[in-house]
């Protein structure tokens, strides 16, 4: 049996599919659809590959095919002639110079944001990473500023022309969300959020995908499918650290998911290293051979004064921590020909990517 | 820095809270609420133990009070001074006779449902498990019935007299799945998704907590902490496999947490070796072990012909296997003074649970 | 390329294996020897297989022809007809009566041995476990007696007439503990110390095998092929424990590797549930887990006085302790329609096994 | 409890000691003695932490005093003011340029050997990295020269003036290897046989210990604490990857450990990428994370025709892809102000590291 996944024209009918279904049906085969973005998404398969491969070729709604039978037929390096670039409100992942993202772990309050947004930008970072909904192992401990912290982000989004990356971790606030910020985060432990994917996939916006901590591999590129196949075109896969029974980390930051990821998948990945270790005396040399190893940028915890921050202080860098790691990881990029990203010009209010404008071209 | 984590009397007014968070405040220390089902949640601080217990021991409106500086101060085995028995429609978990529940992995159609209702019952399964929102890996695998599947759930607890454990992946569909099944379980990919467990744990309803397979056993009984902390009184924990380096389970199931579970906590602990192996063949031995490591009891899953499974077939027994495995367990439950927990007398339609009715009482 | 896998009878000269080298040679393959205790073992490759197993089978010198494409051609199920039933002493292992072996983790002076072992065998207890030879993560730990404490080995042996488990950590002492031990343990550290495994191998003398802590049961297999290809026949493996991120216990029991095993090998398996979990208070049950996941038996440590032990008292017995355990998983035998092991009648003194009398006959 | 661990003086007697220890006795405390190369390692223990220092410091006969009550007195950072530097015939490990070391997995006959030590030098690397003895999983894989293979590694010291690394597995070998190697290996499998350990430690020769694939870093530590507290001074760590879930690389190489070590001990770290990933497509990345990291190093299998190797052929480079490698490290090692470290101008034929010529001076 061969499978085919395949991906319709934007404004495809559900009138116009239906002759294409009840032609595969001749054949013996069977189509189901799926709602993804602007498109449809159709799962076809078939007895002969041969048959089936042609009947979708042939018809008008369909715009993409992919082989079925990959383990990853969308987000695998053969869904894709070169690699994705995702472009964030002017920055470039995946572009040949990596990108560095920092900030606070939470929006504490938003004075300690606009201090962070100011010293991250003067050292260097292009893109702003923010909390305001936290997902913390106890219930009782600082859950972070919530919706009330969305009216922050735009305003040092504004002040200071950063795209923000920010996670969201219910489908309830997943339109908020989205209205506030240009990169969605889904967390490591919402890797496997099923319903949380496939909406935000619907929406058809930009997602920073962590992998989960029991995550291999292979299950982080199916929770990436899952967003390629309900909508998204471009997700950022981001190592983080995965569960292995060293104790002098807090986590395992597996460093060979870079090159295994480039090699697996078209999609950019990026490290952790504040999450991936757990301790910021670890973070510089971890940014470094990060860079080293291919990735296509960094995601750094940066707080004002890291004693003092609600949560992961311990992991957090200080700004004189953060203007030495970014001239460091540029050095080492630049023993690669290339250099770090730079900020954008200019980021327009109101330029948050638009839904699903161009999911799947 | 001590902390106090209460539980408010039923009906408790904010008004009435008002006056309890300023003689808090007048103390130097902090008040925070939390609405928690029926009840409200406080989380106080103080400098002094000693005079904030005395304050809150004294207030009219604090029902209990917990140690919060205690790792999991609802969840953790100081909180209860008996173990927490957990009766889903008459079927007592906890409370000395294990409970044996299975089904199929998923509801694929009607008919499916009825047969293996009617086998399991006949076996000495208690309650039935079953799948209608199934997690997969894939987006392109059988994903489940989906709500439609809830009225076959009903009609199969109505026929055959067996509650029902069935899981809720999203808070989309959290009403639906409350108003339909006796014992909502919260699955391993979604151990940590705090946003659906705020939201379970309001609901007040009994729930089924999965390990999430790179949960330690702190974490788990975290995420357990988070469903009392909102509402929840019943919660069962259920040991499921974690992710290790050994390749001939799928998962590896993790028996030692059962008497730590045990040592750690008042609530009870089932175990699901179907999951936990990922194999058929193994599924008997490590039940009996389940068993005679203090376990309260099973969740398997059976279908009538596992070839034919939609989903999970390779570690699906079929009747004839779980009919031997139950009278298997019965004799290692006989040789513990015990054995296995018997079928409801008579479930009411319409008994499910009320919501919030018996939340911390 | 065919492989198959040869012991050459008793007494097979090398002139003899010269004219079968010269045949194999003609037919284009290879032919290595080693020596396997009182045998040969021949590594034939050819292009075909049925013409290599003919020339084989046709040989005068060959004794048993193995599969060497499989994964384990000695150690795997289809080696062996029937189970290995391995007997140390007229104790049983593998005969379908779960074996209790018990003792202090050090002897750290004979008046502790005597004492355990008294205590032991009065509980049930058919075989005597102590170390002398301790492997301790520190250098400046408690190291064990050493030499000297082999005359207490002995004494013991003679004076309770149990047979005894004891470790042996280098080849220097290879020679002194197989003459002062019934069946020596080679430990979890040195499961991969290849050189100790060839030279006990050729010894011809049982041996428990300790699960290495990253030990997939296939590397474990492995290493159980290397003792029956250099000359043992009788091996007993040994769950202990595997290393994973849960923190709750020392190490990850895993007694899914129970079933397993017995479907991968012929050999049969014990279980260490004192490793194994680190913790004396979570051995009984896990003892009566393994034992109802199909088990041949269990090594437990025990200590008059646990907390005064040198080594391991966190995870010891007291005596009243084992007594109960002795009971307890008596009982779950006993739901398995069998019973513990009776210690041997009469143990003669220098009743060692002979080396190499019965390998692989 | 007070515990101090001290190294006599070069030629202290054990008359000399007894005075010495029945002071300590005197004062109600003990002293162990352990021969350590050509001193003695005293284990001092007493209530009072200050005068038994006091009586350590004001004995002629005691050279060093390490604080015992640290994890690893010797091996730990506080060891010693400044890090070591470990020098094989000219070339210093951890002194700033990071080292190449590279050859074949095996020596499977003298000409592989000879090619691959030429080009290796041609391309940089600083060091010849051979095996002779070979740890295998399968008893019937190739298993190495052995004892045969001792004069080619003679051989091609002499020819090319690289100083040899290669694994010493077994007591057996350890005269013969230490008289043909500078620097001896102790592997992955053997990290825990501390047999070996002691008597390797004992030579006093410089060692290169890997990290086992379950150990932690502590443990790992720990290893090392043994050859130093046996008489070795010069031991080179080696991370090689861990085991952990993930399946797409054949270990998870940690290279978080090349910070933690630095931070932990003074003992130098290098990394072996070849096994840690398993993939040859993997070594150039993670190479250069390595180095980026602060690696004091490198050892990377290298073999003229990789497809021929009798072992490990998917994780060597062949010599091509190795002289990019070579380049594409010392532009990241340019990044960070320094280069690899050149081979040593001339390498004495019979100039191997005298045997505890300067252990701990």
């Amino acid at each position: 049996m061969a499978t085919y996944i395949c991906l319709t024209r934007e404004g495809a009918e559900e009138s116009d599919l239906r002759e294409l279904a009840d032609r595969i049906t001749a054949l013996g085969g069977t189509l189901e659809t799926r709602s993804a973005g602007g498109r449809t998404l159709l799962i076809t398969k078939a007895d002969s590959a041969v048959v089936l491969e042609a009947e979708l070729t042939r018809s008008a709604q369909v715009a993409r095919i992919f082989d079925g039978d990959r383990p990853h037929p969308l987000a695998g390096r053969e869904a894709c002639p070169e690699r994705t670039v995702v472009d964030i409100g002017g920055v470039r992942i995946g572009g040949g110079r990596p990108v560095l993202i920092a900030g606070p772990c939470s929006a504490e309050n938003p004075d300690v944001l606009m201090e962070a947004a100011a010293a991250v930008k003067a050292s260097g970072a292009s893109m702003l990473r923010v909390g305001i909904f936290k997902p913390r192992t106890s219930p009782y401990s600082y859950q972070g500023l919530g919706r009330d912290g969305l009216s922050a982000l735009r305003d040092a989004r504004q002040e200071f022309g950063l795209p923000i990356v920010s996670e969201v971790m219910s489908v309830r606030d997943l339109d908020a969300v989205a209205d506030s910020v240009d990169l969605m985060q889904v967390g490591a432990r919402n890797m496997q959020n099923y319903s949380l994917l496939v909406e935000i996939g619907r929406t058809g916006r930009p997602v920073l995908l962590k992998r989960g901590m029991a995550a291999t591999v292979a299950d982080w590129l199916n929770a990436a499918e899952y967003l390629l196949a309900y909508g998204c075109r471009d997700v950022v896969l981001c190592e983080r650290g995965i569960r292995t029974f060293e104790r002098t980390t807090r986590f395992t930051l597996d460093l060979n998911a870079v090159p295994v990821v480039k090699e697996l998948s078209h999609l950019p990945v990026i490290v952790d290293p504040s999450h991936g270790t757990g301790a910021s005396r670890y973070v510089a040399p971890m940014s470094a051979a990060a860079i080293a190893a291919g990735a296509d940028g960094l995601i750094v915890e940066v707080h004002p004064r890291p004693d003092e921050a609600l949560s992961d202080g311990d992991q957090s860098l200080d700004f004189e921590q953060f203007h030495a790691l970014s001239a460091h990881v540029g050095r080492i990029a630049g023993a690669l020909d290339t250099g770090l990203a730079a900020a954008p010009e200019s980021l327009m209010a109101g330029s948050l990517p638009t839904r699903n404008s161009r999911a799947h071209d």
